[in-house]
């Protein structure tokens, strides 16, 4: 009998796996990756150097859909045009997203993303400390309305419990994702505006 | 040999095993609990229905933490101090965050903090179709900013691929807390005044 022949192992099928099965799971471990892809995991070290580079992989792959490239307009207008295709693309993995806020961001492609943030701030008027925190802000609002868009149909339950000011608030919600929709849409004009009235000249 | 005695069971338990087992990593089953507890799974079914009340439980827990009584002030200091509450408390536990999300808030404790948000935003003039949008865009920016409190000290490696701006910006970052306080701070300064912009005793 033949052996078997030698499984293909790549970067790319590492990080496939290991996305696999943070969406599944909330996690991903090096044995447990080398049982999903049914190889001795001394295997993937011929590919990878270990847990922290894969993570780098997956945020790789998420931010190279995220595109960076079409701003038009004011500094606004592409803060607001990024933080929705990056809000797009992370909700489609929220389960990652404990996991890449946990590292320290060193994949080269996703500073395409924060690259453009911060140009887009620094033409607006920013400082480089304000730039820093406003590039925070947005990402911090935007993994949040990811994980948001993430949410179940209904969101919250009404009851006994609830109050009249939420029970009026609650009477208006559609279902998910119009709800998250509308609510980031809401958001991102009340960053935007808020972040219009830290610039001196707004004062 | 005496029978060793029966384990002792309870949700509080349950609980905080689950939470531990979040914190370890990323998620929990319930046959994990049962070997984390050392007892058979069908015991856990004693005290808890399932994996939907176990993350209602955490959620509780959590929110009992934070404390939606002390507002004093107007509706935008009871928003930002909910907020720096809400945020401290999550941030002990990140990896919790998208299973709170992906779940139906049921928990009668958790409409503690939702009421006292939807209260503060009704007292400040919004209409309820807005007091659910501007809840959400806190709840989202608090969950993406007690991810990044619980972000590595250094959460961007500079390299070849850093514009001048991100440079620029990233020359001025202190590390972890210090970094993620300040960015809170000037979060919760944009939110405030950006809500404050939407109604319409502003224009």
């Amino acid at each position: 009998m033949p052996r078997p022949p030698q499984r293909l192992l790549s970067p790319e099928i590492i990080t496939e796996a290991a996305i696999e099965s943070v969406d599944e799971t909330g996690d991903f471990t090096m044995p447990g990756l080398a049982g999903r892809l049914k190889v001795r995991p001394s295997s993937l070290y011929n590919h990878v150097s270990g847990r922290a580079e894969i993570v780098e992989f997956m945020r790789a792959r998420l931010m190279a859909g995220i595109d960076v490239t079409s701003q038009s307009g004011s500094w606004s207008e592409t803060v607001a045009a990024l933080a929705s295709e990056y809000r797009r693309s992370y909700a489609e993995h929220p389960r990652l997203i404990p996991l890449f806020t946990a590292h320290t961001v060193q994949a080269g492609v996703a500073f395409g993303l924060y690259n453009a943030l911060a140009q887009a701030f620094s033409d607006g008027g920013f400082e480089p400390g304000e730039t820093l925190h406003a590039i925070t802000t947005v990402d911090s609002f935007v993994l949040g309305s990811a994980l948001d868009l993430a949410a179940p149909e209904v969101q919250w339950s009404s009851g006994p419990e609830v109050n009249n000011a939420m029970k009026a608030a609650l009477a208006t919600s559609g279902k998910n994702p119009e709800r998250a929709d509308a609510a980031f849409e809401f958001g991102m004009r009340v960053l935007i505006s808020g972040l219009v009235a830290q610039l001196p000249t707004a004062h």
